[in-house]
């Protein structure tokens, strides 16, 4: 009958469970410790979730985010780069519809001087994934050990590949579990998810793009201010450069959604084409990544540079070389006829005359899941080939019969179903909406010198 | 890609969790499927205790309350005592420190023509329970078979047993749950948990004794109100009487801590003797149940009533009758010292001359279970012969080195501990304090008319 003896093993956890609900901020300590357990099957999943939920429903301190960040962080390897005299430097997207700048950005940061050692997610939802889009290029290998993915970036700058068993997994443990508990929707919990995996990147500098509309996870932009503060201020706690631009969301970015589409419309940007939004967004991110990385002295000296790199080829050609030391057949930048080729296309017309005002993006990504170029559960695969190309965007004038897109489809009755969304997604009115700006803000003290 | 079909089993339960969460109202379905599948083993734990976590921190509306609580009671037999000419009234005590009512109140108010079928709970914390009190006495089984149960009503009036496994499993996983996932904690889960057991037993009326003070769960009288309104709304709504008082649970009632001293104090006001704050609860709640029993027009007559049942004998030999058809040995009542005895005593002194003010009631009762009289874990097993003997009660003078307590032991380390306790939960002042009403509120349609 000694306390001390009697208390079952669960008791620490179960005094975390309890202070979090009570909104009573927990040491670094107690973070550490419960992430530690978890990650090694020491306390049961139950109490996990009962914790989560706590944390979705009362917050975090920053403090209690930043320790819950590191012991995330340091469940698993952290990648030491120091031997790459680059300086380290990653771009995270919060995801989105047609959102592909990482397959641009990559190449071009590297041929700028800056490591790109990205480690990416797959498609989840009515968002794309950067892993999906490379898979589409036939032998692209994103599945590479440490040692690989270390040898490709000191080849040509930059590496992309997925998640490795090693890094974080006590958050690929969590976010299974927040997946089938509610508990995925917290500022803190998905600020520690991303920035966990980010960090464990041996990464100096970070830039964050944080969508927000209607298309993205935040659909107003306070959620996504404030979503972006916390990962900033938390990458800074670490001694990270880290700045976050919101960004819009509200429709597609570029033209193209969809995997094999998607690169089709990378290769276009690297050679200088491409649709207008997605360019701006590419070349301000490139700003911001060269910038921090050191060979820009400012962000618009580092668009400069990117757009000088974009139209000498090199950019081009960093993205041919990645693409080939990671296994893919680099003919497709060549013959984008190589790539994977959805059997049948059908367009979607404007009902009416008129300027198309908005799109429900998420519905567009939704279109293009239904299609099956994405998945609704993780075990899902994805078909490369399937897909949206849109001939117009929000402000274009439309008359009545005109295509509005285009979709590239392997099985009729999913044409039919993505068709109607798109439909649906797309208002169209006599006045012409007042155009929105494609970066709403920039967050983080990186950003106050520019 | 079909969504109604790629809808993964998990779905329906999660969208439940994410509803509670983001505070909307569940309905009468959602509930029952939840508490359904959980009890049928179709939803993990870690889903229902981040739910329960949401409830914990979201509560629930009054018809969410009812049916959960309609969801557990149905989630196992519902006894059909309607086969027993007499109303049927249980009492329930939400827990506290000394409290051995049940044991006076089944037998006095079935001497009175109620039927009282009532199933207990164990000790657990700084609390006694019902079952382990009965257990002192050498051969009582509260172990029936519902059958056993019925025959021993329909013999005496009254019965007292443990749940079984058939009585609500819904409640007994949920407890399980919320002990080890920091979501005890609720008035709303613990209504639910509490009336969907009551409401099992088949009673047409309840009397809720919902204890307010150091002792009790509930430390404020706001708390204890609370739940009380929720119990009392709960079981109106299934169209049960229900009655709760909200009463002193500031020291332990009577004098008597511990299993075997416990069931020696029962006696004691069975003959009509025993001490104050002990026969007047007692008086009020068997009150109560008269009156809802329809055996007394009202409370008044049915404390009336319940002295005379008393002093005649009636109840006491109800009590003798109902241990002997549940296999007690009955010659305990007349000879306490067959009941189990420790081995040692030791007094607890004052150090100093004063009154004393109050009592931190908590710690009698950690006391008792450091003795080994109750227990900290469910698998504890408890000591029948430990315990505690208050010779003074709150309000009362104390002279220096005058005994406040006898100590009933087996082991001296633990008489050491628990000596401790008790001395420190003391407070001695030179002033008398004021006297604190036993009963602090009565909440209920049914008390309107009283």
């Amino acid at each position: 009958m000694n306390p001390s003896t009697s208390v079952p093993r669960t008791f620490r956890a179960i005094d975390i469970i309890r202070k979090k609900r009570d909104g009573v901020e927990l040491s670094r300590a107690e973070i550490e410790g419960l992430v530690n357990s978890y990650t090694k099957g020491e306390i049961p999943d139950y109490q996990v979730s009962a914790w989560l939920m706590a944390v979705v429903l009362k917050g975090m301190t920053r403090p209690e985010t930043a320790a819950l960040t590191d012991a995330m962080l340091h469940s698993g390897d952290v990648l030491d780069l120091s031997s790459l005299p680059r300086k380290k430097v990653d771009k995270h997207s919060t995801g989105g519809v047609g959102d592909k700048t990482s397959l641009v950005l990559a190449p071009l940061a590297a041929a700028a001087g800056v490591a790109v050692p990205m480690i990416s997610g797959r498609g989840l939802g009515h968002t794309g994934g950067t892993l999906d889009k490379l898979e589409s290029i036939p032998g692209f290998n994103v599945n590479l050990s440490v040692a690989e993915f270390r040898r490709v970036l000191e080849a040509c700058g930059c590496a992309m590949i997925g998640q490795t068993a090693e890094i974080a997994p006590a958050d690929r443990k969590l976010y299974a579990l927040r997946d089938v508990t509610g508990t995925v929707e917290s500022p803190y919990l998905i600020c520690a998810s991303i920035m966990s995996k980010k960090l464990a990147e041996g990464i100096d500098a970070l830039v964050l793009d944080v969508k927000t509309g209607s298309g993205a996870f935040m659909k107003n932009e306070q959620d996504a201010a404030f979503l972006a503060e916390l990962m900033v201020e938390t990458g800074e706690r670490m001694g990270k450069h880290v700045v976050a631009l919101i960004t819009d969301m509200n429709q597609p970015l570029g033209n193209m959604i969809g995997n094999a589409l998607e690169v089709v419309e990378v290769v276009e940007v690297l050679r200088g084409d491409g649709p207008e939004d997605l360019r701006e967004l590419c070349f301000e991110l490139a700003g911001w990544m060269l910038h921090l990385g050191g060979v820009a002295n400012t962000v618009a000296e580092g668009k400069q540079q990117s757009a000088k790199l974009i139209s000498s080829g090199a950019a081009l050609e960093r993205f041919r070389q990645m693409v080939e030391l990671q296994g893919g057949d680099a003919r497709v930048i060549d013959d984008p006829k190589r790539l994977p080729q959805a059997r049948q296309m059908a367009q979607v017309t404007s009902a009416k005359t008129g300027y198309l005002v908005s799109m429900q993006c998420e519905q567009i990504g939704t279109a293009c899941v239904i299609l099956g170029g994405g998945r609704e559960r993780k075990e899902d695969s994805v078909d490369p080939a399937v897909g949206i190309v849109l001939h117009k965007k929000v402000g274009d004038r439309l008359t009545a019969g005109e295509a509005i897109a285009t979709i590239h489809y392997n099985a009729e009755a999913q044409a039919v179903r993505a068709r109607q969304l798109i439909e649906a997604s797309c208002a169209i009115a006599d006045a012409a909406p007042a155009k929105r700006p494609l970066v709403h803000r920039i967050i983080g003290k990186s950003g106050e010198k520019n």
